[in-house]
Protein backbone atom coordinates (compact mmCIF):
# COMPACT_ATOMS: atom_id res chain seq x y z
CA UNK A 1 0.00 0.00 0.00
CA UNK A 2 1.46 3.21 -0.99
CA UNK A 3 1.90 5.95 1.14
CA UNK A 4 -1.14 8.76 1.17
CA UNK A 5 1.01 11.31 0.39
CA UNK A 6 2.91 9.71 -2.68
CA UNK A 7 -0.64 8.79 -4.09
CA UNK A 8 -1.67 12.39 -3.70
CA UNK A 9 1.49 13.46 -5.45
CA UNK A 10 1.16 10.70 -8.39
CA UNK A 11 -1.84 12.36 -9.23
CA UNK A 12 0.57 14.75 -11.30
CA UNK A 13 3.94 13.57 -11.25
CA UNK A 14 5.36 10.23 -10.39
CA UNK A 15 8.28 9.53 -8.20
CA UNK A 16 10.52 6.11 -7.50
CA UNK A 17 10.69 4.79 -3.98
CA UNK A 18 14.05 6.71 -3.39
CA UNK A 19 12.81 9.99 -4.43
CA UNK A 20 9.45 9.80 -2.44
CA UNK A 21 11.37 8.91 0.49
CA UNK A 22 13.50 11.70 -0.12
CA UNK A 23 10.53 13.85 -0.09
CA UNK A 24 8.95 12.76 2.95
CA UNK A 25 11.58 13.31 4.63
CA UNK A 26 11.17 17.20 4.30
CA UNK A 27 7.47 16.05 6.27
CA UNK A 28 7.66 16.30 9.80
CA UNK A 29 4.11 14.47 11.60
CA UNK A 30 2.03 16.27 14.00
CA UNK A 31 -1.46 15.63 15.66
CA UNK A 32 -4.00 18.07 16.94
CA UNK A 33 -7.14 18.15 18.93
CA UNK A 34 -10.52 19.63 17.36
CA UNK A 35 -10.75 23.22 18.33
CA UNK A 36 -6.85 23.51 18.18
CA UNK A 37 -4.94 26.16 16.06
CA UNK A 38 -2.25 25.72 13.61
CA UNK A 39 -2.13 29.41 12.46
CA UNK A 40 -3.50 32.50 14.34
CA UNK A 41 -3.83 36.08 13.21
CA UNK A 42 -0.02 38.15 13.30
CA UNK A 43 1.43 34.71 13.30
CA UNK A 44 4.60 34.59 10.66
CA UNK A 45 3.57 31.02 9.56
CA UNK A 46 6.54 28.99 8.39
CA UNK A 47 4.57 25.75 7.49
CA UNK A 48 2.13 24.44 5.11
CA UNK A 49 0.11 21.58 5.82
CA UNK A 50 -0.98 18.58 4.55
CA UNK A 51 -4.15 16.78 5.94
CA UNK A 52 -3.95 12.85 6.18
CA UNK A 53 -7.13 12.88 8.11
CA UNK A 54 -9.35 15.42 9.54
CA UNK A 55 -10.93 18.45 8.88
CA UNK A 56 -9.95 22.33 9.41
CA UNK A 57 -11.28 25.76 8.08
CA UNK A 58 -9.14 29.09 7.56
CA UNK A 59 -11.15 32.43 8.47
CA UNK A 60 -10.79 35.84 9.38
CA UNK A 61 -12.42 37.64 12.13
CA UNK A 62 -13.88 41.43 10.43
CA UNK A 63 -13.87 44.67 12.81
CA UNK A 64 -17.28 43.71 14.29
CA UNK A 65 -15.89 40.23 15.22
CA UNK A 66 -17.76 38.08 12.46
CA UNK A 67 -16.17 35.15 11.33
CA UNK A 68 -15.54 34.43 7.60
CA UNK A 69 -14.61 30.94 6.48
CA UNK A 70 -12.42 31.51 3.31
CA UNK A 71 -11.53 27.84 3.38
CA UNK A 72 -12.10 24.24 4.80
CA UNK A 73 -9.75 21.59 4.29
CA UNK A 74 -10.03 17.92 3.79
CA UNK A 75 -8.25 14.63 3.63
CA UNK A 76 -5.64 15.47 0.67
CA UNK A 77 -6.04 19.24 0.60
CA UNK A 78 -2.68 21.91 1.50
CA UNK A 79 -3.84 24.38 4.06
CA UNK A 80 -2.04 27.62 5.36
CA UNK A 81 -2.29 30.93 5.37
CA UNK A 82 -0.40 31.51 1.89
CA UNK A 83 0.44 35.14 2.07
CA UNK A 84 1.76 35.23 5.01
CA UNK A 85 4.02 31.51 3.87
CA UNK A 86 5.19 33.33 0.40
CA UNK A 87 5.80 36.86 1.90
CA UNK A 88 7.30 36.24 5.31
CA UNK A 89 4.15 38.74 6.43
CA UNK A 90 1.90 38.78 9.08
CA UNK A 91 -1.44 36.26 8.79
CA UNK A 92 -4.64 37.36 8.20
CA UNK A 93 -6.18 34.20 8.82
CA UNK A 94 -6.47 31.80 11.82
CA UNK A 95 -7.08 27.84 10.65
CA UNK A 96 -8.29 25.95 13.12
CA UNK A 97 -9.52 22.20 13.38
CA UNK A 98 -13.04 21.35 12.95
CA UNK A 99 -12.27 17.43 14.22
CA UNK A 100 -9.32 15.89 15.49
CA UNK A 101 -6.75 15.67 12.71
CA UNK A 102 -3.35 14.22 11.69
CA UNK A 103 -1.18 16.66 9.20
CA UNK A 104 2.13 16.42 7.76
CA UNK A 105 3.95 19.89 7.43
CA UNK A 106 6.93 21.07 5.43
CA UNK A 107 8.71 24.17 6.84
CA UNK A 108 9.21 26.98 3.87
CA UNK A 109 12.89 26.34 4.02
CA UNK A 110 12.28 22.66 3.36
CA UNK A 111 9.77 23.42 0.60
CA UNK A 112 12.38 25.87 -1.01
CA UNK A 113 15.44 23.39 -0.64
CA UNK A 114 13.07 20.69 -2.02
CA UNK A 115 11.88 22.82 -4.73
CA UNK A 116 15.52 23.44 -5.95
CA UNK A 117 16.40 20.21 -5.85
CA UNK A 118 14.01 18.45 -7.72
CA UNK A 119 12.20 20.26 -10.63
CA UNK A 120 9.23 17.55 -10.34
CA UNK A 121 8.25 18.79 -7.07
CA UNK A 122 8.79 22.50 -8.31
CA UNK A 123 6.16 21.02 -11.11
CA UNK A 124 3.85 19.47 -8.78
CA UNK A 125 3.28 22.50 -6.47
CA UNK A 126 3.45 24.88 -9.30
CA UNK A 127 0.41 22.67 -10.57
CA UNK A 128 -1.32 22.78 -7.04
CA UNK A 129 -0.89 26.47 -6.95
CA UNK A 130 -2.66 26.71 -10.09
CA UNK A 131 -5.79 24.73 -8.98
CA UNK A 132 -5.76 27.06 -5.42
CA UNK A 133 -5.48 29.98 -7.81
CA UNK A 134 -8.51 28.95 -10.17
CA UNK A 135 -10.69 27.79 -7.16
CA UNK A 136 -9.98 31.44 -6.00
CA UNK A 137 -10.90 32.91 -9.27
CA UNK A 138 -14.23 31.31 -8.94
CA UNK A 139 -15.17 32.53 -5.72
CA UNK A 140 -14.27 35.89 -6.85
CA UNK A 141 -16.67 35.24 -9.71
CA UNK A 142 -19.74 34.06 -7.45
CA UNK A 143 -18.71 36.86 -4.42
CA UNK A 144 -19.15 39.52 -7.28
CA UNK A 145 -22.39 38.25 -8.77
CA UNK A 146 -23.70 37.98 -5.24
CA UNK A 147 -24.63 34.56 -6.15
CA UNK A 148 -24.82 32.44 -2.84
CA UNK A 149 -26.39 29.67 -5.07
CA UNK A 150 -23.39 29.68 -7.48
CA UNK A 151 -20.96 29.62 -3.96
CA UNK A 152 -23.02 27.42 -2.44
CA UNK A 153 -23.04 25.07 -5.86
CA UNK A 154 -18.82 25.27 -6.02
CA UNK A 155 -18.76 24.55 -2.49
CA UNK A 156 -20.45 21.12 -2.82
CA UNK A 157 -18.43 20.43 -6.23
CA UNK A 158 -15.30 21.08 -4.47
CA UNK A 159 -15.74 19.17 -0.74
CA UNK A 160 -18.69 16.67 -1.73
CA UNK A 161 -18.43 15.53 1.79
CA UNK A 162 -18.50 18.54 3.62
CA UNK A 163 -21.65 18.87 4.56
CA UNK A 164 -21.86 15.87 6.51
CA UNK A 165 -18.86 16.58 8.53
CA UNK A 166 -19.42 20.37 9.40
CA UNK A 167 -21.84 22.08 11.31
CA UNK A 168 -24.38 23.75 9.19
CA UNK A 169 -23.92 27.02 10.77
CA UNK A 170 -20.09 26.69 9.24
CA UNK A 171 -21.63 27.00 5.99
CA UNK A 172 -23.85 29.91 6.26
CA UNK A 173 -20.21 31.54 7.63
CA UNK A 174 -18.69 30.55 4.21
CA UNK A 175 -21.25 31.68 2.25
CA UNK A 176 -22.11 34.65 4.51
CA UNK A 177 -25.45 34.27 4.64
CA UNK A 178 -27.73 33.24 7.77
CA UNK A 179 -28.90 29.99 8.75
CA UNK A 180 -32.30 30.26 7.50
CA UNK A 181 -31.04 31.14 3.82
CA UNK A 182 -28.70 28.40 4.17
CA UNK A 183 -32.20 26.29 4.59
CA UNK A 184 -33.37 27.43 1.70
CA UNK A 185 -30.58 26.72 -0.63
CA UNK A 186 -30.46 23.27 0.84
CA UNK A 187 -33.72 21.91 0.53
CA UNK B 1 19.51 48.26 -23.04
CA UNK B 2 17.68 44.43 -21.43
CA UNK B 3 14.88 43.23 -23.14
CA UNK B 4 11.80 44.38 -21.10
CA UNK B 5 11.11 40.88 -21.07
CA UNK B 6 14.57 39.86 -19.40
CA UNK B 7 14.24 42.87 -16.90
CA UNK B 8 10.89 41.50 -15.84
CA UNK B 9 11.84 37.64 -15.44
CA UNK B 10 15.01 38.43 -14.09
CA UNK B 11 13.39 40.17 -10.56
CA UNK B 12 13.11 36.29 -10.04
CA UNK B 13 15.21 34.50 -11.17
CA UNK B 14 18.97 34.86 -13.45
CA UNK B 15 19.31 34.16 -17.25
CA UNK B 16 22.37 34.00 -19.59
CA UNK B 17 22.18 35.75 -22.90
CA UNK B 18 21.84 32.21 -24.42
CA UNK B 19 18.77 31.04 -21.99
CA UNK B 20 16.90 34.38 -22.55
CA UNK B 21 17.35 34.13 -26.81
CA UNK B 22 15.40 30.61 -25.92
CA UNK B 23 12.95 32.17 -23.69
CA UNK B 24 11.79 34.31 -26.02
CA UNK B 25 11.93 32.16 -29.06
CA UNK B 26 8.59 30.34 -27.38
CA UNK B 27 7.02 33.90 -27.61
CA UNK B 28 5.19 35.83 -30.49
CA UNK B 29 4.64 39.62 -30.25
CA UNK B 30 1.12 40.62 -30.95
CA UNK B 31 -0.13 44.50 -31.34
CA UNK B 32 -3.88 45.00 -30.75
CA UNK B 33 -6.18 48.43 -30.86
CA UNK B 34 -8.01 49.90 -28.19
CA UNK B 35 -11.77 47.53 -27.96
CA UNK B 36 -9.94 44.38 -29.79
CA UNK B 37 -10.72 41.10 -27.63
CA UNK B 38 -7.63 38.80 -26.73
CA UNK B 39 -10.37 36.59 -24.99
CA UNK B 40 -13.96 36.15 -25.25
CA UNK B 41 -16.28 33.66 -22.91
CA UNK B 42 -16.70 30.38 -24.68
CA UNK B 43 -13.24 30.11 -26.24
CA UNK B 44 -10.74 27.40 -25.26
CA UNK B 45 -7.65 29.76 -24.56
CA UNK B 46 -4.34 28.82 -25.34
CA UNK B 47 -2.58 31.55 -25.09
CA UNK B 48 -0.78 33.40 -21.70
CA UNK B 49 -0.01 37.54 -22.52
CA UNK B 50 2.93 39.63 -21.01
CA UNK B 51 1.92 43.12 -21.47
CA UNK B 52 4.39 45.19 -22.69
CA UNK B 53 2.94 48.03 -23.33
CA UNK B 54 -0.95 49.04 -23.26
CA UNK B 55 -3.79 48.65 -20.44
CA UNK B 56 -6.26 45.45 -20.63
CA UNK B 57 -9.28 44.64 -18.54
CA UNK B 58 -10.54 40.92 -17.95
CA UNK B 59 -14.42 40.62 -17.33
CA UNK B 60 -17.67 38.70 -16.82
CA UNK B 61 -21.18 39.50 -17.85
CA UNK B 62 -23.75 38.48 -15.07
CA UNK B 63 -27.25 37.24 -16.25
CA UNK B 64 -28.83 40.56 -16.19
CA UNK B 65 -25.95 42.01 -18.63
CA UNK B 66 -24.09 43.66 -16.15
CA UNK B 67 -20.34 43.66 -16.23
CA UNK B 68 -18.06 42.95 -13.13
CA UNK B 69 -14.59 43.56 -13.62
CA UNK B 70 -12.30 40.52 -12.52
CA UNK B 71 -8.42 42.03 -13.18
CA UNK B 72 -6.38 45.29 -14.70
CA UNK B 73 -3.69 44.43 -16.66
CA UNK B 74 -0.66 46.99 -17.47
CA UNK B 75 2.88 47.01 -18.41
CA UNK B 76 4.75 43.91 -16.94
CA UNK B 77 1.41 41.97 -16.17
CA UNK B 78 0.68 38.59 -17.36
CA UNK B 79 -3.17 38.23 -18.32
CA UNK B 80 -5.34 35.47 -20.13
CA UNK B 81 -8.28 33.19 -18.50
CA UNK B 82 -6.18 31.12 -16.45
CA UNK B 83 -9.57 28.05 -15.51
CA UNK B 84 -9.45 28.00 -19.18
CA UNK B 85 -5.78 27.77 -20.17
CA UNK B 86 -4.98 25.75 -17.19
CA UNK B 87 -7.83 23.55 -17.35
CA UNK B 88 -8.62 23.34 -20.88
CA UNK B 89 -12.30 24.19 -20.35
CA UNK B 90 -14.11 27.41 -21.87
CA UNK B 91 -13.64 31.06 -20.60
CA UNK B 92 -16.20 32.54 -18.35
CA UNK B 93 -14.65 36.03 -18.93
CA UNK B 94 -13.92 38.07 -21.56
CA UNK B 95 -10.51 39.96 -21.95
CA UNK B 96 -10.24 43.08 -24.03
CA UNK B 97 -7.93 46.36 -24.29
CA UNK B 98 -8.65 49.54 -22.85
CA UNK B 99 -5.70 50.82 -24.83
CA UNK B 100 -3.62 50.25 -27.78
CA UNK B 101 -1.51 47.47 -26.45
CA UNK B 102 1.28 45.49 -27.37
CA UNK B 103 1.61 42.03 -26.11
CA UNK B 104 3.49 38.87 -26.47
CA UNK B 105 1.55 35.79 -25.90
CA UNK B 106 3.20 32.03 -25.06
CA UNK B 107 0.82 29.17 -26.44
CA UNK B 108 -0.19 26.43 -23.63
CA UNK B 109 2.11 23.82 -25.45
CA UNK B 110 5.22 26.30 -25.79
CA UNK B 111 5.05 26.96 -21.94
CA UNK B 112 4.63 23.24 -21.31
CA UNK B 113 7.81 23.07 -23.54
CA UNK B 114 9.74 25.57 -21.73
CA UNK B 115 8.98 24.89 -18.16
CA UNK B 116 9.62 21.29 -18.40
CA UNK B 117 13.08 22.22 -20.05
CA UNK B 118 13.70 25.07 -18.19
CA UNK B 119 13.18 24.46 -14.25
CA UNK B 120 14.10 28.12 -14.08
CA UNK B 121 11.33 29.13 -15.62
CA UNK B 122 9.25 26.76 -13.77
CA UNK B 123 9.99 28.50 -10.47
CA UNK B 124 9.42 31.92 -12.70
CA UNK B 125 6.17 31.11 -12.87
CA UNK B 126 5.43 29.23 -9.62
CA UNK B 127 6.27 32.05 -7.98
CA UNK B 128 3.88 35.07 -10.26
CA UNK B 129 1.13 31.61 -9.55
CA UNK B 130 1.92 32.25 -5.96
CA UNK B 131 1.79 35.88 -6.58
CA UNK B 132 -1.85 35.89 -8.06
CA UNK B 133 -3.75 33.05 -5.65
CA UNK B 134 -2.52 36.02 -3.11
CA UNK B 135 -3.96 38.92 -4.79
CA UNK B 136 -6.87 36.93 -5.10
CA UNK B 137 -7.05 35.17 -1.40
CA UNK B 138 -6.63 39.41 -0.68
CA UNK B 139 -9.58 39.82 -2.51
CA UNK B 140 -11.67 37.45 -1.87
CA UNK B 141 -11.21 38.68 1.83
CA UNK B 142 -12.36 42.48 1.00
CA UNK B 143 -16.04 40.99 -0.65
CA UNK B 144 -16.39 39.01 2.48
CA UNK B 145 -15.97 41.96 4.17
CA UNK B 146 -17.88 43.75 1.83
CA UNK B 147 -15.42 46.37 2.30
CA UNK B 148 -15.61 48.82 -0.20
CA UNK B 149 -13.10 51.23 1.24
CA UNK B 150 -10.38 48.50 1.17
CA UNK B 151 -10.61 46.90 -2.41
CA UNK B 152 -10.42 50.54 -3.21
CA UNK B 153 -6.70 50.56 -1.42
CA UNK B 154 -5.52 47.22 -2.75
CA UNK B 155 -6.61 48.21 -6.56
CA UNK B 156 -4.71 51.77 -5.32
CA UNK B 157 -1.59 49.52 -4.24
CA UNK B 158 -1.92 47.25 -6.61
CA UNK B 159 -1.89 49.13 -9.97
CA UNK B 160 -0.97 52.84 -9.10
CA UNK B 161 -1.32 54.43 -12.38
CA UNK B 162 -4.53 52.85 -13.37
CA UNK B 163 -6.44 55.96 -12.16
CA UNK B 164 -4.64 58.07 -14.60
CA UNK B 165 -5.39 55.80 -17.27
CA UNK B 166 -8.86 54.28 -16.73
CA UNK B 167 -12.55 55.68 -16.80
CA UNK B 168 -13.60 55.94 -14.10
CA UNK B 169 -16.78 53.79 -14.45
CA UNK B 170 -14.42 51.08 -15.06
CA UNK B 171 -13.15 51.40 -11.59
CA UNK B 172 -16.96 51.58 -10.41
CA UNK B 173 -17.18 48.20 -12.08
CA UNK B 174 -14.27 46.57 -10.46
CA UNK B 175 -15.50 47.55 -6.94
CA UNK B 176 -19.16 46.70 -7.96
CA UNK B 177 -20.06 50.23 -6.54
CA UNK B 178 -22.14 53.30 -8.20
CA UNK B 179 -20.26 55.78 -9.75
CA UNK B 180 -21.29 58.08 -6.92
CA UNK B 181 -20.14 55.83 -4.49
CA UNK B 182 -16.91 55.66 -5.71
CA UNK B 183 -16.92 59.64 -6.00
CA UNK B 184 -17.00 59.65 -2.38
CA UNK B 185 -13.88 56.94 -1.87
CA UNK B 186 -11.88 59.35 -4.74
CA UNK B 187 -12.13 62.58 -2.63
Amino acid sequence: MKHPLRQHIEEIITLTDEEFDFVLSHFTPTIKKKHQYIVQEGDYVDKEYWIIKGCLKSYFVDDQGKEHILQFGMENWWITDYESFVKRVKSKTYIDCIEDSELLYITYENREKLTAEMHKMERFWAKKSKMGRIALQNRVLALLKSSTKEQYEMLLEQYPALFQRVPKKMIAAYLGVSRETLSRLDS
